[in-house]
């Protein structure tokens, strides 16, 4: 559920767990919790064209080390999926030759503290020795460390393990599903040992899914399915100001606007009327929310423009005229002349005028995010068995 | 398959039996065929409003004599049906005080005499004698002597046993449905004893239908669902002027234009973009197919409105420029400079002028179609069933 | 701006002036304010059906005493046009057997107090006596003397105009644009002596708009355009279950729904994509708000539909799940479990189990709001010259 | 008006002038037509990226030879406007250095012929001698010489340019409008000399608009704008089956499909419901035209897709099924089993079975077609001036 993400990440951030005097007085007799700092630094894998494929192939130069898993929360049987997948891991890669470390953000490693000895039925294997698993409560060593995330849980749970790299490159994602069924969510946990051995051995292709990048007040948020700008509780309007490569395209009044991805494009952008638009089409979605015309149809443009949004309309008793979200995250008040800059996160921005408008690259050794796929036709799948795309009506009787 | 229409349709009003010298040869030892002048002249039910129901109740003063059945053609377990339900009203139905005579078209009953000794497996029950059957070569024999009708098969031979009366009264119908499911289709088959047993009793219920009149080229029209003004094949652009009440609309190029009666909402209305409309919604809808404008949104229009399209393309290379359907009938082409003027069927035209400008009433005792209904709530579950209305994403791990 | 209603609404309902002792120690030389308690009571016109014409006749059986002038406030421009106003009625309908008296609500009379000394422009012809205003701080004895109302402003100002009224017979409306254009609005103010005398005569046209009713929270509500359930600022989404006449629709997730009047048609219901409805055609409409669905087509059900409303979401931190607003005014929280019904005004509530759940009627004369018309064809005019409806697109070369 | 192309585009494949021994008796002494056979080797610009547009610069090694100009037929005022761009490049572009030679298809020569003596008023201005134009019965010795092709008319023109050159390299275009607006006119006639001598010195800028490629029965098709599979004149509905890279995709019943390059998406794409792409999104646009769902929402797909349509509905009386057009042109029945094979004319195909499907290259220099641009914002221009995108509503009432 989207709407619990801004607590979660929340905690993410600024975990505060008072009864704890030290990160790692958490460990227990089934896991011992240690420093990420210890272990050897990121890996990047490449990435390569296969002739008989519009995916990429994961290759290691030297195999990976250290896996970062994130779950969603408080689901019991998310729970023991990972006390699953820890148990595989330890068992299967543990020699010198092919170790895998595992880490586990503060909050996940405070959990699995806790109920291990409540909960016998998810407890480890190997209840000879604690397994090592690996934390920091600071996010930064995480991110230094991690050559690949495994999440559990559903597309919600990887638009936050997505968001805690923030403006970082995103290592690759290797996802399961556990009951719960997404577009980002190609595997099946109950396939999660061929799964990872076939991203572990570099058998595994992947897709690459671009971010759009948003400046606002300062600040640069990405986002891997969309911003939304909307009015929020009260039934006013929003009017908004749209500048496409630094040239106004058009007035919007309406409910609000959506700029998505295509990997978004499923999302609310969905919702709105948007097209459904396949992940490998550089470009962004521009869609009205309820707009106050017939004749705002959708639009889709390069990847490498540069969207300006200038808000517009009168403050109300002092309240603010909108609200701006990033992938399902409410993050700030908008007001009046406030300037909404939306790019690809590698995108090249235009500057008809010589002028340097923003810096767009994060200095990531590539763009965008890389999922593992399973097939070159999850999106076609997705859409058929997630959105019930194209559903033909019953009965043949008359049209 | 509403394609079938055209060629069963003229085949209905223009038979043409070549090897028959007589109408009522074609008997055998199954079917005795008699001519349907013989029976007692039309009745016409009451339809009574009901406290504690928005639908009407059906009352015979007298006990109904006459029903005509109307089935989907040459399909092998219809005609099974047929027969079966021939089967029950013979056994049922046959004391002084409660005969029912069953009237087929002539067509049909050719149908019959044919098969009956090929196929043992749907001879009827009692061969120790023919069974009566009436029939008439001429369609207005047959109207003039209809209680109900009742038909077998899918949405599609609804339409076809309506537009049989063309622009007379229709009797009211009860429609089995014979494994196609349907808008119009209430009751399954198996259910037929009990359903026609309430009809036949007083105990059922009526939903009223409206249908639309279409004069166009001095000819008047009848359509249940929908008439429809289409290019065609060639793919250039038709230009129509819309008049409502006489007072100018608008110009519109494009495909086409869709008018429905709230029963076709769901037919190509729905196609073509138009809203979900109940039945008992007194309105037309207007509605443009593929047209060269953003902002031409489907129009709902009070049920007495008077619409007028005059045709507007140029002709290129003589070739009309359009083509008019009615109820999924291709009826006529259209040239630059025609007039189709549509009302409902009861509809008080609207006279700014003091001009009558069509004579719209067609003298019935009630206007519409009464439809034996099953419940309050077949269009619900219709849309619901049918259409799959508003059908759920799948996976809730993002919007 | 329908964001400013919030406020005004609350000022009419309690107005709050504490530098006065008394109503009326508010007159001046220009205004004299007086007791509304001493008019006659009031009137009701009868509406005439007209063969000519879709529209009925207004009939007063006596001449109107009684009128009540509501504006837009804050603007200049309307003040003006409403002493313009004040002063043609002063002169024209001041004899024994034409006296039309003039109410206004309690604030606009304070405003008339304030601003009369200071604008020489806008004062009163006469000077020589002041000018005899009605007004009370009590709504209801404003309501039992209005025998028409005059709105001077945009559709916004009718819209708080009918609300004054809420759960009453709301009285005829004679609607003066100045400068807006609006769908409610057939009358430029330069025209008003014109359109008064008309109605002041018995020689002018009017059409019936029907308001829906809405039972949420113990609390009655009438909506002129729509009623929105909205989820509001939080980004989540709101789960509603859907009823009509007691039988489940549907489940519906998303932003929201919009339940429309055919009036409200072309308001919010338009933008979230519902169809263009005439105002005389008796139904309800039901739309979704961005749903989380691709099958949830606008719905257009009978006016006689009883639709149910219940909240389903989870309620996420202690915050109200969705939000209502009527006519442009948010109004309450909803949370889980909430019911909401909707039924038209005059709707006779169907009772499938005997079982009284609603008691709709509202004991008016008539049901719905008599709105003075120009022309039969306001409704036309207003879609082409206010929607831009079916604009053409530029440029002949291709389609 | 595309209706008329069929007719244009067979006369300039298979022109019959019976009234012609040769080929250049059609000379008078205005214009003297040489056969185009003499003149040089056609040039191939290149384009430059640069780094402050979006737009590739137009550069020729050396300068241009050879125009070939094409225009609407039929209008007088164009035939004008042909005399006076050559007259402007006759008198400018006529010396040693800078000489550039005139080819027009052979029709165009005919009409020159003719009218040249009837209408002083489009004579050329040097009467001294005739002008030199090229021309040839066979289009591809005009294919061969042709370095820019000038198009003065509207969008159909250009489509109809491109037309000549089918599954060959396009050259750069260069069009004029004359009165007509068009997606594809960023250049006012009126301008022509400054834009005509831009493009020579190599001071111009060009958008990139990709075709696509379709095989029907052993043929190869390209499009600019679109690929049309419709149902036709019949009312019945067409069935299809999509394949995307060789994976089914859906089954689509209704009345067709649009298959459309970004150019065409503000073609008939958009009347069938599309999105608005931008020309340099590298992607397919797939629309269903009045499908028989809920919720067939309009596709965006990579350039690089392969997408086969397999047709799949019963013939009906031994009538095709559909009809397939390309650009506006009707150009096949299909019938049942029917493939159809499209990609984007640059396109690798994918061949998830080591097979080749399709050879898809055609040799060109470079893909796509380059079209002289006005500026960075000839889209925006574009969207706002032709389509009346985003029109606001007039009137600030109510929503």
């Amino acid at each position: 559920m989207l709407g619990l993400i801004p607590v979660l990440r929340t905690a993410l951030h600024r975990p505060v767990f008072s009864r704890l005097n030290s990160s790692f007085a958490i460990s227990n007799r089934f896991f011992q919790f240690n420093d990420c700092k210890e272990l050897p630094d990121r890996k990047y894998p490449s990435f390569v064209a296969n002739e008989y494929s519009k995916l990429k192939n994961i290759k290691w130069a030297t195999p990976l080390n250290n896996i970062l898993l994130v779950k969603k929360p408080k689901d019991q049987n998310v729970r023991l999926a990972m006390v699953n997948f820890i148990n595989f891991i330890h068992e299967t890669y543990s020699t010198q030759d092919n170790k895998v470390n595992i880490i586990v953000p503060y909050d996940i490693a405070d959990e699995l503290s806790q109920v291990s000895t409540k909960e016998p039925s998810i407890l480890p294997n190997s209840t000879s020795s604690a397994i090592e698993i690996f934390t920091s409560q600071q996010i930064n060593q995480i991110i230094d460390k991690t050559d690949l995330m495994v999440t559990l849980g559903g597309d919600g749970t990887i638009l936050r393990a997505v968001s805690l790299f923030s403006n970082l490159c995103v290592p690759p994602i290797l996802s399961f599903s556990l009951g719960t069924l997404g577009f980002l969510l190609p595997f099946d946990f109950k396939n999660c040992r061929e799964a990872f051995n076939a991203v572990y051995s570099s058998n595994a292709k992947a897709i690459n899914r671009s971010r759009i990048q948003c400046h606002v007040h300062n600040q640069k948020l990405y986002a891997m399915n969309d911003i939304i700008i909307h009015r929020g509780s009260l039934p006013h309007l929003t009017t908004i100001d749209i500048y496409i490569d630094g040239e106004f395209l058009t007035q919007s009044t309406g409910d609000g606007i959506v700029l998505a991805t295509p990997t978004g494009s499923t999302a609310y952008s969905l919702s709105a009327g948007g097209s459904i638009v396949h992940p490998m089409v550089p470009c962004l979605l521009l869609s009205p929310i309820c707009p106050r015309s017939l004749s705002f149809r959708p639009l889709v443009v390069p990847s490498t423009s540069h969207i300006m949004i200038k808000m517009r309309s009168r403050s109300l008793f002092n309240t603010p005229i909108s609200k701006i979200s990033v992938d399902g995250v409410l993050l700030k008040d908008l007001n009046d002349g406030d300037e909404i800059h939306i790019v690809n996160e590698s995108g090249a921005i235009f500057q008809p005028n010589y002028k340097q408008i923003l810096e767009s690259n994060n200095n990531c050794k590539y763009s965008g995010i890389y999922c593992i796929a399973k097939t070159e036709y999850d999106w076609t799948r997705g859409i058929n068995e997630l959105l019930g795309f194209n559903s033909s009506f019953k009965g043949f009787g008359r049209r």
